[in-house]
């Protein structure tokens, strides 16, 4: 047990946890939900990175005491790493950062005093006057948004990737197997297996892309801005060092604001951020969806393809995925309406827009991947069930119509019907055309090609009416 | 460490553990984003409850030995106590109840032989043959969800109640701070403090029992229905007992489904029933923006009322009601989307949208709770500045224009606003009456009072030109 | 054309426009969208139904000539026929009702005049004076609300009902039609068809039962509030007799505002109003949606049902349902957006809420009536291709565990697989069960209905195992 | 009166209208809410222009003669240029573009024929035969799409610019108005108006920027895709010419979908392109807001700014701006949902989300031009008012607390509290320090510039004490 002293009096701390008087204040005084900052780790990680970067700023103008500033940066490092779990336990809907970078504060400051005396108290780093200092909450917890998304939209487009390369895998294992395609979930005209899964994985790859595009946009910091963006009771000198230290620690270039007010009221950005998000969730919802529709059976249904057998424990991988792009859905809105509940000066609170941030990117990458490794890579096409169903199809009298007419066309695909043939059945029995050209003009794989399509359209060009 | 065997081999499970094999294995397959079941306890307590009231109805139609049943019931007993918290650690995701029903099965199932004989695999009572006896997750979860619900609404028909209250009472309390209403944030008639809590409590009423008449729609089982509705494998004689014994152990009627298939289906009132919240929320979230702007200053802005000062680590709690009122608008999409996920037979995944319920209900419950008791409580009303306020509005010549004519009480106003005078002071110094009557008139307490300005109407009724 | 003379000048107005200075400086000043309040009909009807209910109650207590009120009353009436369409051409993202009221106070003082004198502008009524006399738009719209909400849900409680009769009709004629259910899109137990369409047509009867309850509360009005609910500028006598006049205006009882203020300012009970309009519409959308996939083909898919065939022009009608559906989603957030706008003493602009409100019913009951019509009441029942789905189904063999054991049951299944039979000819093959008792327990028309699933049940408990 | 016959019967059409049975036949069908495709032209006018190039495409590959296409494109123009409004009247909600494409299809070939004869029957140009020619509205609908998105993107940066430009002159003027700045609606640091001003200006801006870089993704078109992308039906050549004749009428270059099935299956671009319209809302929206707060009163409130007085017929333009960024919100709504309905091989029903696009630009940008024009360009800053309240905030003694200690800053801000005094007054009475330095420590307009504040830190270090 240590006890703290504040301006309230005496405060009892455990001996393990590193938090101070402030951070517990807030905790106990906020019992709102279950969530806290713990279940959200990157974002206290990205607060000790933006505090190792100021030590290394306030140290080189001369404001801080070199070996203090090393022993912050320890403390920081250790915090990056995720070492305090558990000192973050501050209910997420506080709204504003002021408890989570006091937080950090104050178990760096505690750590660093741990490591410099091997006690937490003794060592004379103070969560404010050393590991603060000159900083707000208003322009630390701004740049901490920029680094935490830009982690979250890694992950993503790491899921992304796996994804997109599972389908083209498949895409490419099945570009033979004809099937009929479905427009409103009727009977259209024929198309493979294979461009349809490529179409998948060109969707997702495009997301990829875009969100690649995004990510780099999250290089900005507000550092110096203080309170309200003047940059009132800021350390002279900092403005000019801090984002080259930002940059160091972070490994990528970190610029400041252009228009630091406008950085710190205007969060916008994370309605467009999240928008990509959903985006990409949207696409691979389809995926789930469709190849849910696609292996409908086993014995009755499409049956097109059949889904890996599932074992007891594993997830609906389908539902899962459609149950996390809903979800994702609405912290759409959880984004937006935060974003829209700021006040003058101050930004709304980012807290619930980040909180939605994070939440969509962990869910949906796990859901990619699993459905990825899970379901993509290891469904079954039924190719003779496709090739059956395509085969019987009418729509591939439209090759008729297109070449012959659509008279012709239409008569063969009501003979079709009528005798419950396929149209090239029908057309042999109807006789009106030689059999090597029936044979040509309903093989289906020419139906799926359009440059063969096109040179089936020159060969018999000589017959078209229209 | 205990093993247990299962179709797809041994598994070793901690020995403090409760849960069994087909629970384990849910857990490890599926670990998608923070939260899990144990977030959301009271959703396992209900199964629990549901279990106590199979098991005697098995017991009852002789399908259940009775000393097994006795066991079942205790430890049912103690899963609804929330005695295992921890061993529902299944992602809240996984969409379907399946594995929730499997775990509460496990869970009881084990303690029960704990119960009996000491060790918890010993005593020949098992999770599927006897918890589970002829129930599928299909009746089990859809009625778990009515018990959860009717919780839920409790919880918060209590908070609005405290909220209310506290604002009843200050009201009472403020009924003479007269001050100067707005429209559109402009200076608009006056009013008193009193009148406008008041009217913010009887919100709060309004929607304390509306939630009461949704609170009792909530009391509905689908058990005998098993996997589709039809009751395929439901025991003999168990519908006709089984409401009778979940109304006994609910301590509150219970009854059947009167469509069994619609039941399982259509998840639609889960809708009204999170609008209800919703609207809750907005009436909440009202108050507190309000309350904000009333506030603002404290030497600048309205300052009709000043908050109570905040301490170290005390939420903004404005803040933190708009925050949770955002949350529950989100959550209202991810109701809706929720209850459009099923498909044909299955009514959609009811994990989401009742993981929104409970969450929402949590959140804003407590977030009123603390606002009602830090904030409606003890603030201050500013009475002298009210009053000040809304002697100097130009609106006070409204009552002159309605009783003396348009063209009069026109010119009074303009003469005080070209002058800096109060319409009162003007009318003075215009001496276009009586100075009785202008006393009488300006009176701000008869201003805000219809049955005062009725009466004076009367009596001023001859000066009436329109 | 005609000339008024308003503070701002001359103004030139056509002569066959009825509205006045004010709503055409509303009209031209605000070319936002192409919405205006002439598409939304009923608003301007409803207002101009308290316009006369307003004025008789002026002329029982003797502020409003009684001849005057007659005509006001004559012309109001043919507004709320509908008759001045065209003449309420204001944008409806003005926001607060005043021009919606000025509007009406116009086309009414211009069609009384014109009734008493053969033209507009002879006859002395006035807009201000005599119509509007007293009232605010403050107090008049909130009212209007209530009537126009009450005939909205009146079309949807139509439409409701006659969707639910046509498919009531259609489970009638269905209910000996034996399909396999699908959980998850999965091969599941046996239904009938009319099992689940009596189900969806249970869920609509349960929503319009709803509604009809929801539809009582739109029973109050504010008149007599003015500004801010404190009454001030009414006129003496008003409140103690509007409200009798009002109800005999409409038909139907309306009574006040337990608290005007609060009636006012809490728009909440628009976000529960609205949310029965959604919990209506995602029914009708699983419905549509269901139907879609059951109607899958036509040579290929689930083929359970066939749709009628499309005439050209026709809409896809579940495509139709199914966008309204969204739509209807869509404008549950635009309600719960514009109910949370509002500051301090004025509720939100209800001008939003109410659009979507009166939206969402007409899109819903019409798509809902051609959705009814053309397709529930025409589908024609796969009968034969339904029951060879449903006797292949291996789920029959439930039935077998559920009598005779899990390991007897699972070897049939296992059986019927292996040999491509169905679970009732591999009995057969496999002589377990005597030839009488195999048919009776393998009748798919048995395994619909729990009361002979109960018979057969006690018929064969000897066999029980477990 | 003219008559067209088609499979189904005569259908008599006015003389006055261009389209065909087809498009009358959707017409009558499909009476569900007041809003058809001529209350959003742009719709009918992307295609027309397609048909332009598709009508060249095809007479360079000789598919279709000179002279008819000649006249298909004079015909084009005019429905490109808006003269055929009245002729698209279908249905919004119809979804699927069918009934689009047909309708232009059949008011081309009227036109055309016309154009040619003077009889819109006489001529021999068929509305399927030569101006659909090979297309399908699976493949037109998705290209016009993006000529669309396009079109009203341009609109929007226009309105953004404007806006923006309107900000940044008044920022110009005001950028010597000290005020007060205001966190969560509290008192906090001094500021300009200029400053806040200038961050509005450069949010608008930058998102004028972000949306000038989305523009130019929408240049795709899936043209000679047909149906679902094979590109079946489609004539030889057409795939090689097409996009050089689109880019030509377009006057841009437009490129065909790398992956033509992908480009008519995922409409997740729509959820992206919607977020930067709703960022751009929301920017407009705190501007409109915070604009409403500093303009409460006019005799009591902030009083920082007063608005330009608002004429009778003028709506309350912050109110407009605030509703119409709610109902672009929703919008975001209504393109998420409606992207997500699609099935299988056809994309969701583009209808919603493009109406729902068009429908948030026309507004937003609407709203925005009038916010500008009215109220950014007109309001008064109440510069002396700001500038007493600056001066009077305790906030001043921050900078004491930065150069001497922040004991020192401390008393002074209670000293001032106490004495109700400003804080430089409070200084000053306590003599802390010299009168030269307070007044300059004191000095509004260095407090608000972070280069003056360094500067005096740097001439006072000497006192610092921490």
């Amino acid at each position: 047990m240590r006890i703290e002293h504040d301006g309230f009096g005496d405060l009892e701390l455990s001996d393990d946890v590193y938090y101070g008087s402030v951070a517990e204040r807030h905790r106990v005084c906020f019992p709102v939900g279950p969530f806290d900052l713990d279940d959200y780790p990157e974002y206290a990680q990205a607060v000790a990175l933006i505090k190792i970067a100021c030590a290394r700023a306030n140290a080189e103008i001369g404001a801080l005491d070199a070996v203090k500033a090393r022993y912050i940066e320890a403390a920081g490092r250790e915090v990056a790493d995720g070492k305090f779990s558990g000192n973050f336990c501050i209910n997420i809907f506080r709204g504003s950062g002021t408890p989570l970078n006091a937080a950090v504060n104050e178990v760096i400051a505690h750590r660093a005093n741990e490591l410099m005396t091997g006690d937490k108290t003794l060592g004379g780093i103070h969560p404010n006057t050393h590991v603060n200092m000159g900083q707000s909450s208003n322009d630390v917890i701004p740049s901490a948004k920029d680094i935490v998304i830009y982690w979250e939209l890694e992950r993503l487009i790491g899921a992304a990737g796996r994804f997109a390369s599972a389908l083209e895998k498949r895409a490419t294992e099945t570009r033979d197997v004809l099937k009929l395609g479905r427009t409103g979930l009727q009977d259209a005209v024929p198309e493979t297996l294979g461009q349809i899964l490529g179409a998948y994985a060109h969707g997702i790859r495009r997301m990829e892309g875009r969100l690649k595009v995004e990510q780099r946009r999250w290089n900005h910091s507000c550092l110096g801005g203080t309170a309200v963006g003047t940059g009132m009771g800021c350390l002279p000198g900092f403005r000019a060092v801090i984002h080259r230290h930002l940059s160091d620690v972070l490994g990528r270039e970190m610029v400041p604001e252009e228009n630091v007010m406008d950085g710190m009221m205007a969060l916008d950005g994370l309605i467009i951020a999240h928008a990509h998000i959903l985006a990409l969730a949207t696409e691979a919802w389809k995926v789930a969806r469709d190849l849910r529709i696609m292996g409908s059976g086993p014995r009755f249904g499409l049956r097109e393809i059949t889904w890996p057998a599932r074992k007891v424990g594993e997830p609906d991988y389908a539902e899962l995925l459609i149950s996390v792009a809903n979800r994702v859905t609405a912290n759409n809105s959880a984004v937006t309406l935060g974003v829209q509940s700021g006040w003058l000066d101050l930004g709304a609170s980012s807290g619930i827009p980040i909180r939605a941030i994070i939440s969509s990117c962990h869910m949906l990458s796990n859901a990619m991947n699993l459905f990825a490794d899970r379901i993509v890579s290891r469904f079954t096409p039924n190719k003779r069930h496709c090739a059956e169903v395509a085969e019987q199809s009418t729509s591939t009298s439209t090759m008729i119509s297109t070449i012959f007419g659509y008279d012709i066309g239409t008569k063969v695909a009501h003979y079709a019907l009528d005798h419950h043939l396929s149209c090239r059945q029908a057309a042999l029995e109807m006789k009106i055309l030689p059999r090597e050209v029936i044979e040509e003009i309903f093989e289906l794989s020419n139906l799926v090609d359009p440059d063969r399509m096109e040179a089936l359209f020159q060969k018999y060009k000589a017959y078209r009416k229209v």
